[in-house]
């Protein structure tokens, strides 16, 4: 498949629309249209890759080998419902979401599936593609083969995978991306108090991360919490007081560590 | 100072005392003794350094430019005491501990301070020392300097900081580092249940990581607990059902997180 030049019509000209509409375009796909209900985003979008603007559903045309559904979680049901009465019955159409069940789409489509690339997405930023992984899924055998070349001609690791290891994975994504941001930023939140650089700590953040990729990251914890280090640990929440949040943080972490 | 070679003993051959030596060593500094109540431990420091092993502080001699005191925080006090017993009035003994206040030391030396490495250590992975923040600190402002131009010859990044400072860094580096990494086992525990590789994960691992450099961490915060998702959080605490301590920490960040 990777010397086939497929037609991917993308809705929705967000984060993951458009980083995935770049990728496929790298790779020599084509994206004959792509949607946005603020049509400006859809035009700034589609100038990058080479499509069509759209702004309303019935305005997307049949012919494409996929119709991929970018669109937020709330939105798949009703997209593809109303995305699905302007195209033919054998349309084949995935969402993007790490969170929905694939099944959101089986009223609507005949064939379908889910096109989950496991990274954070930003306007702004543009990734490597190649390193994202893609996780896919399709109700029917032949349509998730066609669905795993395709990620394949875009990204280096593409999974297969059911709803449930999707779901995982998005709860995993949260405590590895969202959670592990806040941490930083408490760390960032009690140096600037200090009067201390953030700075100061990132050559301890890029250790961290090399570390924890080693092997189970557990192997490599360290401190007050995992040593039961009581002294230090009421010491660390005398200095949170004030900051009812964050000392439940504080506490929260330092029991789970304690059961490692 | 970064022509000359000073003479510093060190008490401990645990990560900090054995990778501190490394880094005088390298720079061209002696370290005559290094010592550990555990024979073995103080053997193999000292064979690396091209020491003396010690394993009793009455065998520590008089004429070091300075003692460092790289023991565990309970043990400080203790031994300054009796290592002061064997020293000439005007030694000079610096701990370094990012949790204990320098005065610890002041009962027993005339001379005190702190020299603390900003940095997880381990003793078998060697880390670039010149990337280590060091932060300094003395009692008089001669030897803060002098500490300060001996942090300068192994180390491209040394601060002055105060007991306070040093107590912030040591907390935010708890975030930082400890609770990080917790994270990511919480991460890759949830992966291993759902039976994928971790190594699903590590390309979104890596972005937060060079995202959060950017600037606040803050300004790059994603996921359902910033957005107010309250269907995702509830999906997100059903599958971690069965698991308190990992459901408690869920929440606790996700209420800090609310409030970004």
């Amino acid at each position: 498949m990777s010397d086939l030049s497929l037609k991917i019509t993308i809705i929705g000209a967000g984060r993951a629309g458009f980083q995935l509409g770049r990728a496929l375009v790298l790779a020599g796909h084509q994206v004959p249209q792509i949607m946005s209900r603020q049509l400006h985003k859809a035009a700034a979008a589609a100038a990058e890759l080479g499509s069509e603007p759209v702004s309303r559903l019935s305005g997307i045309r049949a012919g494409s080998d996929l119709y991929l559904l970018a669109v937020s979680d709330d939105a798949i049901g009703s997209v593809a419902a109303e995305l699905a009465a302007c195209l033919p019955e054998q349309a084949f159409a995935a969402h993007t979401s790490g969170a929905t069940p694939a099944g959101v789409l089986s009223p609507h489509f005949a064939r379908y599936g889910v096109f989950y690339p496991l990274q954070t997405l930003s306007l702004e930023r543009l990734v490597d593609f190649r390193q994202v992984p893609l996780c896919v899924q399709a109700a029917d055998a032949a349509d998730q083969q066609w669905l795993f070349d395709l990620g394949r001609s875009i990204s280096n690791t593409v999974q297969a995978v059911t709803d449930e290891q999707r779901a995982a994975l998005h709860l995993a994504a949260v405590f590895v991306n969202n959670f592990t941001n806040a941490m930083l930023q408490a760390g960032y939140e009690i140096a600037e108090r200090a009067e201390l650089p953030f700075s100061l700590l990132l050559p301890l953040l890029e250790e961290t991360f090399q570390k924890a990729q080693t092997g189970p990251p557990k192997a490599v914890q360290t401190g007050p919490a995992l040593r039961r280090d009581e002294q230090t640990l009421q010491r660390h929440l005398r200095e949170l007081e004030g900051q009812p949040e964050l000392s439940a943080v504080y506490r929260a972490i330092s029991r789970y560590i304690g059961g490692f």
